[in-house]
């Protein structure tokens, strides 16, 4: 059995979309377990079963306005994401989902999980919506604002592992995110990290890639400091949904407009769910002893459904055993 | 008179677009005089009148492609971008517009019409359509790979003087390209800039601004090292243009999304001049003796006249003298 932990309480619908999404998981996988960490007064109505689900209860939810995620990891100890956090860390579940806030569920990661002793970081991993359809994974998009070119090396390494053990690709290339496509191109720390990964057996290095070439990516992989990628996907994410809107706007703005919806909304529809994150799943945090999934904050069932699988395919892979195996030998 | 200088044989279009463009400046202003320097024979076809404008003949063109542009500004001073620089430098123009390839662009401006002494950097600053209609300055985004809080610091007080005189914002805000908008938020170098920007005189400092809302911008200037800013706008190209792209495939895809798009065909077009930089101009050079746009490569005769107007104002508003001014004021 795989059992994994629920931060029940998280993300701005919070038990209206992870308790749906945890029963949805059981009916898909018959080799899951799922423990839920919240509310258990607010969580029982939407509880149809309790076979292979159960329930810690807690009150104390971690807040998406937390300015200091050190401080409140230490100090809300009894919240739905550290108590999830100190089950995996202590082997009760194998794996945790969240939508909790971000740098809280990285930092809860980091002091209550704890880093692997074979990688010198931790990275947030999320899975981008490609113009092919395919997902793509970037890293680090937030965990380290600043990076040495062995970091690089070290996050090439893992997701390589974990496209092909969790997304089923094959020989996966890995892009450095630059402002040029030639060698030699962007800070010193680039043109370092070039060089570094070039030379790293195990990685399939493509070279340089392009933030204009991000949504239409000629690599599975793309690494990066976590400065740069989170000014990459929070600048994607904003472009998105402000096109999305004024798209909106001027469909609205006269009748031919709005006739015209009538008959496209199908497409429009699905031009919507190509962009979607909620098709792919959520970010992975690479690096530490268990798996962590952190689902996007307003995430519903059907997205928290995504993340729960995706953290399923990652215990049921053993992803980090082949990743410390993998660091192991590269060490030896 | 304002007399502009005009690489005609640059752009992915060349003298098509760029002899049109400057005729239609001509019939748009009174007060100015073209030199087109390029292919004479090329131009000659296109040219209706040689009231107020006049051809410096050069076949040479910077390529697109060159990997070395300093060394390309250095062997090719007969091709239309320098031959335009040059003549700046000289005071035979009194502002150079082109559709050039960018770093050349930054290079040639750099060592031929060269740095204001009271600069200690160059930057690139791009206008960036937004939501609400209104342009907005980003800079740099590609002049600078790395900078010190005092560069961000004369960027901020560039761009205030040129929002306000060339485009007509009053009391601009400026915001910091961060990824977090508490202070406090990014690298060392964004702490220092940040603390820097918040205590300068003559600007209108607003604090961090986030990637996400570059298209929908809670200020009118956003300042950023090169690196972080060519980051921002590629990514932000990227999504535009691959989101559009999807709209177009999935409307494609049936009857209902052909039809449709007869309804609102009006719509999407406006739509699609929402996010289309052809509307307000070019990428202005800060930091040189004399004004410089660098149009978009694929500018089209409409996208060139539009950087033309850009320049016009910039020269007819004394934007450079006026920074200078408040430059020494700031140093004495």
């Amino acid at each position: 059995m795989i059992r994994i932990g629920v931060d029940a309480n998280g993300g701005d619908l919070g038990v209206a979309a992870t308790v749906p999404a945890s029963l949805k998981a059981l009916s898909l996988y018959d080799d899951i377990e799922i423990t839920l960490f919240g509310d258990e007064h607010k969580i029982k109505p939407f509880l149809t079963t309790n076979e292979r689900i159960k329930i810690v209860d807690t009150k104390v939810t971690m807040d998406m306005g937390e300015h200091d995620p050190i401080n409140a990891v230490r100090k809300k100890k009894d919240s739905s994401l550290c108590m999830a956090m100190y089950a995996a860390k202590n082997g009760e579940v194998d794996a945790v989902v969240t939508s909790g806030p971000t740098q809280c569920v990285v930092m809860a990661s980091h002091l209550i999980i704890k880093r692997l002793p074979q990688m010198d970081r931790v990275a947030l991993c999320p899975i981008i919506p490609n113009y092919d359809g395919k997902p793509r994974l970037v890293l680090d998009v937030g965990a380290n604002v600043e990076l040495k070119k062995e970091h690089f090396g070290e996050f090439a390494l893992f997701s390589t592992i974990a496209a092909k053990e969790v997304f089923g690709m094959e020989n996966p290339k890995v892009g450095l995110l630059n402002i040029g496509s030639e060698p030699g191109k962007g800070r010193e720390i680039d043109k370092e990290a070039y060089e570094y990964l070039k030379n790293i057996p195990n990685i399939n290095f493509y070279g340089n890639v392009e933030p204009n070439e991000v949504i239409n990516c000629p690599t599975e992989i793309v690494v990066c400091d976590g400065f740069t990628g989170n000014i990459c996907i929070k600048t994607l994410e904003g472009t998105a949904k402000g096109m999305g809107e004024m798209l909106k706007d001027e469909i609205k703005s006269s009748i031919g407009g709005k006739i015209g919806y009538l008959f496209m909304r199908k497409n429009l529809k699905k031009f919507k769910k190509r962009m979607d994150s909620k098709e792919v799943g959520g970010a992975m945090i690479f690096g530490i002893g268990k798996p962590v999934v952190k689902a996007h904050g307003n995430s519903d069932s059907y997205a928290f459904t995504s993340a729960i699988t995706q953290v399923y395919k990652m215990v049921k892979s053993d992803l980090i055993n082949k990743v410390v195996a993998s660091l192991d030998v590269k060490e030896a």
